[in-house]
C-alpha cells in the first residue's frame, strides 16, 4: 500500500509502497483510511522536534487524525464490524488500568500507543492498525474525510470546553484565544453546550470573521491591546480563557484576561507560563491543563458533528499529494484543515 | 473440582464433582477460589426468585462474592498474572460500550455477565472463570477469605457512600437503616470518607452496638418510633438516608427520615416506594438508586480494607459444608458473613 | 391603591382600594408593579387549597409573579436604587442561615416569606413590599410585563434544567412532559444550555407544535402510548425526564420513560409517585425534587430572556380586569400566560 | 478601651486607649473580643507591606483572627443575639451581589471589608465592629481564645482541603508542603474529610513529628531532595499538593511533586510560579488558587473543632503584651499560634 513515511528528520517524507498492517492482537482493528488530517504536529515530527520524546524507529508512517472504514478485526472486537464507518481516537488505551476504568483514556498507565506519533505507523496510508478501543462508529453515510480532523484537533478543543461547562452558565464570558484549527471548533462547541458570551481573540481578521459566523458574540484583534479590550468587554476578566496559542506572550495575556476566581485553560504550548504566587491567592485564579480527550469526548463530538452543530473547513489532497499538503500547511496556504484522501 | 450446584429450585443445591472451567476468550481469567461469600441472594436463587430475571440453565454453580488467586490467563490479559491475589468484581463488563468507557460498569450495554447469577457458573467451587476486567489485584499477603464478601456486599455499600460524599460535609447527618452485611460496611466507609454525624437504625440492639464501635455517633432502635427519633436527633431529617432494608415499611420510614433537600438512597429491595409528588416539590427531596458499584469502587474499597479502615466480621465454612452455611444463614444463625473456603 | 384581594375562600376575589405598603425593615423594597403573572396556584389559593399550609389572614392580596420598578428602599439596600427596573424572586430569603449562605434560597431556615402565598400581600396591586434579596435588576428598557411570569414559572423550569445540565451531554435525551407555562420555558432553557435531544410530550397538539418551534427535536402526543413512543425514540428511556404534570398517572409514565441510571425530575404535583424499591436497585434510577429556584437562577434566566433565548407568550389584562383573567385561566381560555398590567 | 494600633509603618504599634466602636448599620454587630490571633500578616502590615494594597488611615487597630461574645447588635441582625459566643469570618460580605448569592463570600463585589487589614479597625482590642454576616455562632462553652486562629489560618486551610475532597478518594496521595499554622490544620482536615494518604513536607523535623501525630502517614524533610522523595513515595507525583510556602523555590517544587492530571493548590505567596505551557498539555496538570474561605467553610470547620477533630496549638498573651507576642512571632519563638486574650 502507499504510505507517507519519514526516513530522516529535517527531510521531506516520501510516499512509499509498503506492506499492509496486520492484526497483532485480539482487540486489534485494521482500518481502511478515508481521510487523514494534516496537522502542525506533523511538521514538528518531520523537523525532529518529537524525536527526544517519542523516538520512533525510522522510517515510519505519520498521520494521527484518522477516519475510515473497518477492514479487519481481531477475535475479541465486539463494538465494530467489518465495513463500519469509524473515526479513530488517536491514542488506543489499555482499558484495564485505573485511569482507563475511570474513563480517563489519556492518563492510561498501560500499553496505550499513539499511531503516527509513538513508535507505531500512523494513518497517512491506505490502511492503519489501531484497536477496538479507538473506534467510534459513525453513521454509514458519513464521509470520513469530512470528520477526520475532529479525531485530534476536534477532540482536544471539545474536551476543554466540556470540562468548562460547569463554569459557563448564563452571564459568564469565555475567551477563545487563537481561532485556528482547534479554536474554531471550541467556538462551535461553546455555542452548542453553553449560553456563555463568547469572545474570540486572534491576530487575523479573517479568523475573527469566521468566529462571528459560528458563534462568537464579540471579537478582538490581537494587536497588542487585546488584554485591555477583553478586560473592558468582560468587566474585569473572562470567567474562562481558552488559550490555543500559549506561546510568544499569549500565555501571559491569557492569564491577564482571566477574571478573579476564573479559569485559564492551556491548550497551546511553546511558551512559559509565569505568575506571582500571590496572583493565585489574591485572585483565587486557576490554570487548567488539557490533553486530547477521552473516547466518550470523541463520541459526543461526533453526535454534534453528525447533527451539523460542529463543522470543519477542509481542503482535500490525494494521498499522493501529501508533500504538497505539508508544504502548503508550512507556508500558511491552507484555509481550514488539509485532509488526505485515498 | 468440587462445586455447589443448583439442580432444581426450592431444593437444596448439591456438592458436585465437575470439570474445571476453561478459558473461552483472550481476556478470560481462571481464578482459584480462596473465599466465596454466602449471600442472602443465594437463598433467593435457590428459592427460584431469580428464575424469571436470569433463567440460567440448571444445574449451575452459585456464588457471586469471590476472591482468590489467578490460575490461568488469556492472551490479552495485561493487568494480572498467574499467582496474583485478586478480588473479583461480580460483573465483568465489556469495556467497549459508552457506559464502560465512562467507568460505569454496571450500566454496561455489551456482553457483561454475572457469574453465579446470570447463566454462568459462580464461585462456590474450586475454580471460577471471569475476565481481566473483574480482577482487582491485592497485596500478596491478603487472605482472600477475609475480603471476599467485599466483592458484592462491600462494593454496593461503598458505591452508595462514595456517591453521597459531596452531600456529607461537616454539620450534616447520615442515617444507615439496617446495619447488617452491607450496612456495617456503609458505617465504616462513612467514617473513613466523611465527617458527617452517623446515625444507625436497626431492630437489633446487637447490630447497633457494633455500629457504635465502628463509627456511628448515635443509634436508634427500630421499635416503631424510629422516624420520630431520627427527626429529633437530626433537627428535622437526615441529609442522607441509606436504606438497606427497603421493604416492610422501612422504605416509607426512610423517606420520612430524609430532610428537605436531602437524599434517600435505596439499597435494599422488596417493598414499594410511595410518596405524593408534592413531597418532591415542597421539600425538594430526592430518591437515589444504587446498584453494586464500579471496578474503581472495588479498587478503592480494597485500599480501605488493606489499610484496616473497613473490616468484615466473617465465619468460615469449608466448601464441603456449603449447605450448612446456607441453612445457618436462612436460620439467622450467622453473625457477620459466612465465607466458604477451600 | 388598587389590589386584588381574597376575602373568603371559594368566592371571587375583589378589587379593593387599600393603603400602599410601607417599608418595615432596612432591607425592604417597595416595588411599583409593572406586570403580575396569573398562575394556576392563584386559582388554588382562591379555592382554599393552600389554607391548611399557609393560612394567611384574610383579606389578603394574591400575586406571586412580579416585576416592576423600585419605588422606595430601606436604609440597608445596596443592590438597587429608586427607579430601577426589577423582577422579583418570589421568596425573599433571610440571607443569614446556612442554606442562604450556600445560595440555596428556597431552603432558607430564617424569616423568608412568599408574598401572595404566605401571610404577606402579593403583587396583584399597584405596589408590593419585598426585600433587596428578591430584586434582580433588569436593563432599563425591559418591559416588566414581558418577563413577570419568569419570576415563578420561569425560575422553576430553569432551576430544574440547570441542575440537569451535567447529565445532558451530546448523545443524551431529555423528555419534557407537559409543555405548558413551565414546560415551554424548560424546552427553551434546554436548547440554550445543552445539546441534548429534546422530546416534548403533551396531550395538546398545539403545545407540541410550539415545542417544535422553540427547540424540541421530537414530539409525542400523550394519547396513551406515550411511554412506548418515548422508549422507542430514546432506545430504552430518556436520560432525564422533566415531569411538569405529575398527576393523573403522568407521574407513573414519567418514571417508566426514565432510562436506567437516569433521572426523573418532578415539577408538577397532585399525584402519587409509586415504584417498587427494586426499580431503584436494578435500574439505578433516580427521582429528583425541585422547588422554585435560587436568586442566581433567576438572574441567569434574565440573561437568557434579555438575550432573546427564552421568551414568553403572554396575554395582558388591566389590573382592574383581574377577575376576567382568573376566569379565563380557569376556563382554559388563556394562550400562554395571563399578565396583569397597571 | 485598649487597642493595638499602628501609627507609623516600620515602627512598633502601641497599646492605645480609644473609644469603643459603635454600630453603624442595621446589620452591624459589636463583639467583645475573647481571643485575637497574631498572624504573620500582622508583621507584614506593621512593616508597610500592605500599604500599597489597602492603604488604611493611620492609626488603626490590627487583628483579623477574632472570636468572642456578641456585645451589641443592629436592628436587622437575626442570626445572633447579645451574649452569644461567636467566631468571626475575617471579611464580612455584602450578601447581595451574585458572588455572595452563590455563597462565594471572598468574591463579593459589594461593600465587603476586612477589619484589621482594610481601612477598618481590627480585633486586637477589647471590642470590634463587624456584621451579622461574619458571625458564626459557637457552643456557649467554647472558649474563644481556643478557636480564634481558625478564623483566618483555619478557614484558609479548610477551604482548600474542602475543594480538593473530590480528587482525594482512597488510593490517592496528598502532600502538605509547610506544616505551620495553616498546614497543620490542613493535615487534620484531610484526615477528617478523606481517606487519602497524607505526606507532610517541611524543613523542620519538629513540624513533621507533629504532622505524624495528627494524621500524616509519611513525612519528608525538605532538605533539597524532597521532590525525589515525594515522587518515590507517590509513584510519580501526588494527586494534590497543598503548597503553604509558595516562595523561595517551594512553588517550583510543588509543581514538580504534582502527578499528571493532578492539582497544585497554591496557598502561600511570595514566589513566582513558572512552568512551560507544555507541562499543562503533556501532563494535564492544574494549578488551583485559594483565598480564605466562605462563611460556610468556617461554620463547617467549627463543627470539626467543637468535635475535637481539628485542634490548635496556641500560646496566650494578655492584650497588653501584644508587642511581646509580635516580637516573639518575628523571632520565631512562638510554638503554634499566639493569641491575645483580654
Amino acid at each position: 500500500m502507499k504510505a507517507v513515511r519519514v526516513h530522516q528528520y529535517k527531510s521531506d517524507p516520501s510516499i512509499d509502497d509498503i506492506a499492509e498492517p496486520k492484526l497483532q492482537g485480539p482487540l486489534d482493528v485494521i482500518v481502511k483510511i478515508g481521510g487523514a488530517g494534516v496537522c502542525r504536529t506533523d511538521l514538528h515530527i518531520v523537523n525532529g522536534d518529537w524525536e527526544a520524546i517519542q523516538n520512533p524507529d525510522l522510517p515510519y508512517v505519520i498521520g494521527h487524525e484518522n477516519a475510515g472504514w473497518v477492514h479487519e478485526i481481531g477475535d475479541a472486537v465486539g463494538n465494530v464490524k467489518v465495513g463500519d464507518t469509524v473515526i479513530l481516537h488517536p491514542q488506543p488505551s489499555c482499558g484495564l488500568c485505573l485511569a482507563c476504568r475511570a474513563g480517563r483514556d489519556m492518563q492510561c498507565s498501560g500499553d496505550a500507543f499513539f499511531p503516527g506519533l509513538s513508535n507505531n505507523d500512523g494513518g497517512m496510508a491506505e490502511y492503519l492498525r489501531t484497536t477496538a478501543r479507538a473506534c467510534v462508529k459513525l453513521n454509514a453515510d458519513t464521509n470520513p474525510a469530512d470528520v477526520a480532523a475532529l479525531a485530534d484537533a476536534g477532540i482536544t478543543a471539545y474536551h476543554a470546553v466540556r470540562k468548562a461547562v460547569p463554569y459557563l452558565y448564563p452571564g459568564t464570558t469565555a475567551v477563545v484565544q487563537g481561532v485556528g484549527g482547534l479554536g474554531h471548533i471550541a467556538v462551535q462547541a461553546l455555542a452548542a453546550l453553553t449560553a456563555t458570551k463568547i469572545i474570540a481573540v486572534d491576530r487575523n481578521p479573517a479568523a475573527l470573521e469566521l468566529a462571528k459566523q459560528i458563534g462568537a458574540e464579540e471579537t478582538v484583534v490581537a494587536d497588542g491591546n487585546q488584554v485591555e479590550a477583553v478586560t473592558e468587554l468582560t468587566g474585569g476578566g473572562a470567567t474562562v480563557v481558552f488559550d490555543f496559542v500559549a506561546e510568544g506572550g499569549a500565555e501571559i495575556d491569557a492569564w491577564a484576561m482571566t477574571a478573579p476566581a476564573g479559569y485559564c485553560f492551556v491548550l497551546g504550548y511553546g511558551g512559559e507560563f509565569k505568575a506571582p504566587t500571590l496572583d493565585f491567592v489574591a485572585g483565587e485564579k486557576n490554570v487548567i491543563g488539557n490533553i486530547v480527550g477521552t473516547y466518550n469526548d470523541l463520541a459526543e463530538l461526533m453526535v454534534l458533528a453528525q447533527a451539523g452543530k460542529v463543522t470543519l473547513h477542509t481542503v482535500q489532497y490525494p494521498l499522493e499529494s501529501a508533500l504538497e499538503a505539508l508544504h502548503d500547511l508550512d507556508a500558511g496556504k491552507v484555509r481550514g484543515r488539509a485532509i488526505l484522501v485515498p
